[in-house]
C-alpha cells in the first residue's frame, strides 16, 4: 500500500516540478545572510497560507515549524530544511544569479527550501492517507555559529518529535545517486578567538618592547604539533588559524595580535583534546615570551551522529523504493564540513542524507565557491527521498 | 677674536629667545606630515623675506636652501635642520599642543627649525665678521623613506659645500649637555614588503589548500635565527616584522599574507648580510611550503658616519667655548634610530651632534611617543652649539 | 564433511597442547634477532625431520618453506608464521623468560611458530583427507626492514601459491575472540636517514660557523606541518624523528647532525605525499640555512591490504565453525603497526587475521614492551583458526 | 732610571732566548689537559728550585705562586700565566708537536709559561733594583669551568696583591704589535645542561607517547628569539646549543633528550637576562608539550673587565718604552672568547693585554684549531711587555 502512496507522491512532485524550479530560482536570486533572513522567512510563511497545516513562526529566531497532523495516532517525524545564504559574491553567470551584491546561496539551502515546500504541500494534500504527524523544520542560520537549530530546539521545535531526518544536496556527488552513512558522518567544530598581548616599541630597540607578532608566529608553529603528535593518526582532526591580524607599521614592534581559528574533529574526545592542547600552546607561548593572552574558545556544532538504526531504516527504505531519476542508494565516506543538524541528532535518533547534485554540464565546484552550482533536478530526487522516508516511517514500510 | 664673535652671537640668541620660543610653539601647534609640509615650508620662506641672504625654495621637493655669503673667500659649511612631523595623536596636554588631529611634532623637528631660523638671522646680522659661506638646509621629510635629504642633494643642495653639520635635540639626554661620537653613530636601515602566496580553502580540508598563515609564521620564526646565528655578536643588527596582515575568516584557510619589516645595522656589510639572509629565509619557506613570494626590499637610510676629523674639530671647539647653559660636552654611545642626515655624510665629511633636552620636570618620554616633550631651553643650547661651530669652522678657531 | 575434519583437527590440536606450550616456552627463552635467527631456523627444520612433507631451507635467507601435498588436484594455500625476536631486555619475570640478554620475543612470533608447527604436523597427519597443497612459510626477520618476506618471495616461496593467510596474536585484544578487517588494515611504512651538514665553530663566534643543530631543529619543527596541513584529516599518517644525533661539546657549534625517521600511512598515495613533503622540508632548510643534506629514504613495508573477497571468505568460515575456546569472530579497527606480510598481500589475494591473546591475569602490555605477555592458550585458537581456513579453503567449505 | 733597568732586562731576555724556546718546545710536546697538569706543574716547580724566591705549590689545586720580594717597601703586583692544554689532536706537523695523542697546546699556554719563567728568573736576578713585590701566578685549568683561577684566589693567591696583569699571545693578531683595550674586553660565559623528559612510544602511535625530540627542537627554535628580540642590538650576546643528544631508534618515539649549551655576553646584566630567558623558554616548552625538564645552569667565567686606569697606565708605559721587536702598541676590539683571568679582575683592578703572534709564514689558524701555531718570537715580546709593566709599576715609571 505504501508503494501506491509513494507513486502518488512522486506524481504530485513531478506535476509541481516547474513551480519548484521557479521557487528555487526566486530564492537563489534573493539570498539573505544567516540571522538576517527576514524576507525568506516571510516567503516561506506566505507559502503555507491557507494550507491545511499548523504554522508557527519566529521559532527560536526566524524559524518556522509547520505541523501536518494526519489526525490518526502514530509517531511524529521532523524533517528539516535550512534557508540562509553566504557572504560570497556570486560568479556563476546564471540568469537567476543573486541580485544582492556579496550574498549568495552557495550551499544549496535554496534548493532545500524549495523541495521541502513542494514536498510539504504534497504531503498536506495526502495527509488523510498518513498516520501520526509530520513536523517540517524550516531553519535559518545554519552557516554561522551558534546556528539556527539550537534556538529552535530551545523554543520547543522538537517537542513531541520522535526522530529527525535531513537532506543536503551535494554539488560534487554524482547526480542520480542518494548517499548514506551511519555513525559519525560530519565533523564537530570549535572556533576560537585569541588576543596575544605584548608590548609595542620601536624597531631599533626590540629589548624595550615585546614583539607580539613573533609570539603569535611561534604559537601558530606550535599548533602544528597538535595534529601531528597529539592526535591518534587513525583519528580525524584539523586546526586552522584563518585570521592573523597583526597589522601595523613596518618599523614599529607590534604590541598585540588577534587570531581566529577553526577546529574540526570526528569525536567529542578529540575535540576536547584539541581544546586542551590549544590552551597548553597558549600557556607555553605566554611563559616563553612573557606575553598575556585572552582566549574565547567555543565548541560550536557537535559531531553529526547518524543513528545506526535510523540509518539502516533509511537505507533499506530507499533501496527498496523505485524513485524516478535515482540510479543508486550507496554508503559514502564521512564528510569534512560541520552541520548544525548535529544538534537535532543529539536530541533525537536522527539521520542526515546526501542527494547527489553534480551539475548536468560544466565543472562541479565545491560548496561555498563563487561558481557553486547544482543540478536543479536533484530537488526532485530530494523530495522523492524525503517523501519515501516519511511514508515508510509513519505508515510502516519496507524499511522496517 | 672668535671668542668675541661668539659672545656677540650668544647675546643675540638670548635677546631673540622669546621670539624663538613663540616660533617653536607655533610650529608645534601646526605639524605637517612628511612630504606634506606645505605650510611649514611657507612659514620658513616667509621668515627669510627681506633678509640679506639668498633663498632657494622647492629644492628637491619642499626643501629650502638659504645661503649666507660673507663676501669673503673661505670654506662653505652647510648646517641642516629638518621640519616634518609624525602621524601620532599628541597626548602632552601642552597649551601649544598640536591642533591637527593625528599629527604631532614628536621628534623635535619644530625645535630644530626654530633654533635654526634664529641662528640664521643672527649670523646674517653678523656676516660681515665671517669668512666663506653658510648654507642653511631646511629639510622636509626626514621621517619617511626615501627621506628629504636625498632629493635635496640631487637638486644641488650640496654644490660647493665642503662639510655638513647637524644637530638633534634629545628628550632622554640630560639638558645642559652636548654629546658627540665619531664613526658609525646611528643605524642604517632597510625596509621590506613581502607577499606570501599560498592557496585558499576550507578549514576542514587543509590538504586541498596551502595555508599562507602557517608559511608566513614559519618565516617569522626562521627570521629570528638571522640575528641569533648569522650576525657577529659584537655587531649591531635587528629585524622587526612590524606588519603581519593575515586577516581572514576563522574557518577559511588564508590564501596569502602580507608582511612588512624593518632592518637596522651599524655597517653596510651587516645590512647586506641581513638582506641576503632574509632572501634565503624566503627561498626556504617557498621550498618548504610550496608557496611563492614577492619581495620588495629597499635599503633606505645608510649608517650615519661621523667623520672622525670633523667630530674631533667639533668636540674640541665646543669644549673650548664657554656656552651659557652648557655644563659638559661629552662622548656618547651610538644611537639606535636611523637618520637621513646620513645621506649628507656620505657626500661630504660631516658630523651630527646631540643636544640634551630632557624636560625640566616630569618624565622624559622617548621620541615618537604621544607624550614626547623637550625642554625648550635646549633650543638656546642648540643655537649656541651650531653657532660656535660655524664661527670656528669658517674663521678658524679653537677646534683647529 | 568439513565439519568432521575440523573436529578431528581440533582434537589433534588439543592432544598436542602440552607439546605446543613446551615449544613456545623453549622458543621464548631462546630468542634471536632479525636476520640472525640461526638456531631458531635449525629448530624448525629439525621439527619437520622425518615428517611426510617437503622442506626447503635457506629460502631467501633463513626462510623455511614446507609443502604439504595432498596428492590430489586443487588450490595451493600458503600459511605464514614469522620467527624473529626484538632487541629488548625482557622484564616479565616469567619462568621461561629470555636467556639471552637484550633480546626478547616481545611480539609473539614464538607463539606463531609454535602453533604453526603443531598445526602443520596435524595437517600432515590428515593430508589424505585434504585436496590441493599447503605451503607453510616459516619467515625470519619480520621486525627489521627490508624484512624476511621480500627475500622469500624473490626466492620463489609463492611459486604456485594461489592465496596467503596469516595470523597475529594480539596481547591487547580480548582472549577468546578472533578479529578480521577487509581493505587497508595495517600501515605502510618508510624510514629515512638524513645528515644535515653545516660548518662547525666556536660558540662565541656563530657568524663564522653554521649551526647544524639549529638547522636540524627547524627541520623537525617544519616536519610537524606535513601531517597538520598537507594530509587529508580523514587520512592516516604519522612522521616520527626517532633519532636526533647532534652530540657535541657545549661550547662548540655543531658541524653536522644525523637524523633518522619513521613514516606511517594507510595508502600509497599518502606515503608518496609524505616523502615528497619531507624532501621539500629538507630543501627548504637547505635554502634557509645554507646547509647541505644527504637523504636516504626507503619506502619499506607496504600498506597491508586484506583482499575483501578473501576476508569475507575467512570471516564467514570462522563464524560458521564452532571452534573450542572462541566466543566471537568480529570486525575490528585497522592497526597502527606495519607488517611485512604486506609483501605477500601485494603478490596474491591474501588475508591477515588477529587472534585475541590478552593475558589471563595482570596488565595487557603492548607489543614491543619489556613486560609484553600473551595468554599462551591463544595458540590453540590460532591453530584452530588457521586450520579451519585451510580445510574450508582447500576442500570447499562454509566460507564459499 | 727605569729605562736603564728595562734595557738590562731586555738584554737578559735576549740572552736567555734559546732556553726559552727550548722550554716552549718541551712544553708544547708534553701537553696536559685542564685539571690533570701533573707533570707541567712539576716542571714549573723544578725551574724555580734554588732560585731566590718563595715558591708555594698546590695552590687551589695545581697552582704555583712564586713571590719575588725586593725587600723594599712598595706595592705588590701579580702577573699571571696559565699552563693547561686542550683535548685536540695536533695537526701542525711541527718537529716539537704534541707527543700525547688527542692533547694539544692549541691556545698558547705553553708560550705563556715559557716567557713567564724566563721573565721571573730575570726579575729575580734584578730584584735588588726593584721595589715592593712580584707575585707570579702559574695557573692551571684555564680552559675548563670552573677554571683554575677561582681556586687559587680562594687559596689566598691574591693576598696582599694590589693589582694583576696578564698577557695572551694571539695567533691571528699581527706579530710585532701589542694590544690593549679598557672596560669589558672578553665575554662572560654560562654553560647549561638540560634534560627534557617526555614519554617514549611507538612511531605509529604518537598520541600514546610524548615526543621529547619534538619538544627539544621547539626549544632550540625558541631560543633563537632571545638574541634576536630580547637583547639590546647594541649589546653582545650569543647562545649555542652545542650538544643535542637525542639518539634513538628511527621508529621509537624518544622519551628524553639531553642538551648542553653555551652563553656569552659582555655584561653581567645581559648574562642574567639570558639565563632568565632560557628558563622562560624551558617553562614555555614544558607548558606547551607537557614535558618536564631538569636544568643545571652555571654562570662560569665573568666578563673580563680591564680597569680603565690600569689600562691607561699599561698603554702609556708600553708606548713610552722602546721594546725590541715591537712596532706598535694599539687599542684593539673586544675579544669573543671568555677567559678566567676575569676572576682576578673582579678581585683587584687588573689589565689583560694581547701580544700579536701571527706565524712568520703560513696561515694564521685560530686558537683551538688543530693547526694552531704562533710565532715563538712573540714570547720575547711578551716578556718585554710584562717586564716593562713590572718595572714601571713597582718603581714608578713613564706610565704614571
Amino acid at each position: 500500500m505504501n508503494e501506491a502512496m509513494k507513486e502518488q507522491l512522486f506524481k504530485k512532485i513531478a506535476e509541481k516540478h516547474d513551480r519548484m524550479v521557479d521557487m528555487y530560482r526566486y530564492l537563489h536570486a534573493h539570498p539573505e545572510l544567516s540571522f538576517q533572513e527576514e524576507q525568506t522567512a516571510k516567503y516561506i510563511e506566505a507559502f503555507y497560507q491557507g494550507k491545511d497545516c499548523d504554522v508557527r513562526t519566529n521559532v527560536g529566531g526566524r524559524g518556522i515549524v509547520v505541523t501536518i497532523d494526519s489526525g490518526k495516532p502514530g509517531k511524529t517525524l521532523a524533517i528539516r530544511a535550512d534557508f540562509d545564504a553566504l557572504p560570497i559574491q556570486e560568479e556563476t553567470g546564471l540568469p537567476y544569479a543573486s541580485e544582492t551584491p556579496g550574498v549568495m546561496h552557495a550551499c544549496g539551502h535554496d534548493a532545500h527550501t524549495s523541495y521541502m515546500l513542494i514536498l510539504a504541500e504534497s504531503l498536506i494534500e495526502m495527509k488523510e492517507q498518513l498516520e501520526g504527524k509530520i513536523v517540517v523544520l524550516h531553519q535559518p542560520a545554519e552557516e554561522v555559529p551558534p546556528g539556527g537549530a539550537i534556538g529552535m530546539i530551545k523554543d520547543g521545535a522538537l517537542d513531541g518529535v520522535d526522530n529527525v531526518f535531513g537532506i543536503h544536496v551535494m554539488s560534487q556527488m554524482e547526480y542520480g545517486k542518494v548517499f548514506y552513512r551511519e555513525g559519525n558522518v560530519q565533523t564537530g567544530r570549535a572556533n576560537f578567538h585569541v588576543k596575544i598581548q605584548g608590548v609595542g616599541g620601536h624597531g631599533s630597540s626590540p629589548h624595550k618592547a615585546n614583539d607580539a607578532i613573533v609570539a603569535a608566529s611561534y604559537f601558530v608553529v606550535a599548533v602544528q604539533s597538535i595534529v601531528s603528535r597529539r592526535l591518534n593518526p587513525f583519528d580525524v582532526g584539523s586546526i586552522t588559524i584563518g585570521n592573523f591580524d597583526g597589522r601595523g607599521s613596518f618599523n614599529v614592534i607590534k604590541d598585540s595580535v588577534f587570531l581566529e581559528g577553526d577546529v574540526r574533529s570526528m569525536s567529542e574526545a578529540t575535540r576536547n583534546l584539541i581544546e586542551k592542547e590549544i590552551r597548553a600552546k597558549l600557556d607555553g607561548v605566554a611563559a616563553m615570551f612573557d606575553v598575556t593572552y585572552e582566549l574565547d574558545y567555543d565548541n560550536d556544532y557537535p559531531v553529526l551522529y547518524n543513528d545506526p538504526e535510523m540509518t539502516a531504516f533509511a537505507a533499506n527504505a530507499l533501496q527498496a523504493t523505485d524513485m524516478p531519476g535515482v540510479n543508486a542508494v550507496e554508503r559514502c565516506e564521512a564528510q569534512p564540513p560541520s552541520e548544525d543538524f548535529a544538534y537535532y541528532a543529539k536530541e533525537r535518533p536522527s539521520v542526515f542524507l546526501y542527494v547527489g547534485a553534480s551539475p548536468e554540464e560544466g565543472e562541479a565546484y565545491p560548496h561555498h565557491h563563487p561558481k557553486f552550482r547544482i543540478n536543479p533536478e536533484s530537488m526532485t530526487i530530494a523530495a522523492e527521498t524525503m517523501g519515501t522516508l516519511v511514508i515508510d516511517y509513519l505508515n510502516g514500510g519496507s524499511g522496517k
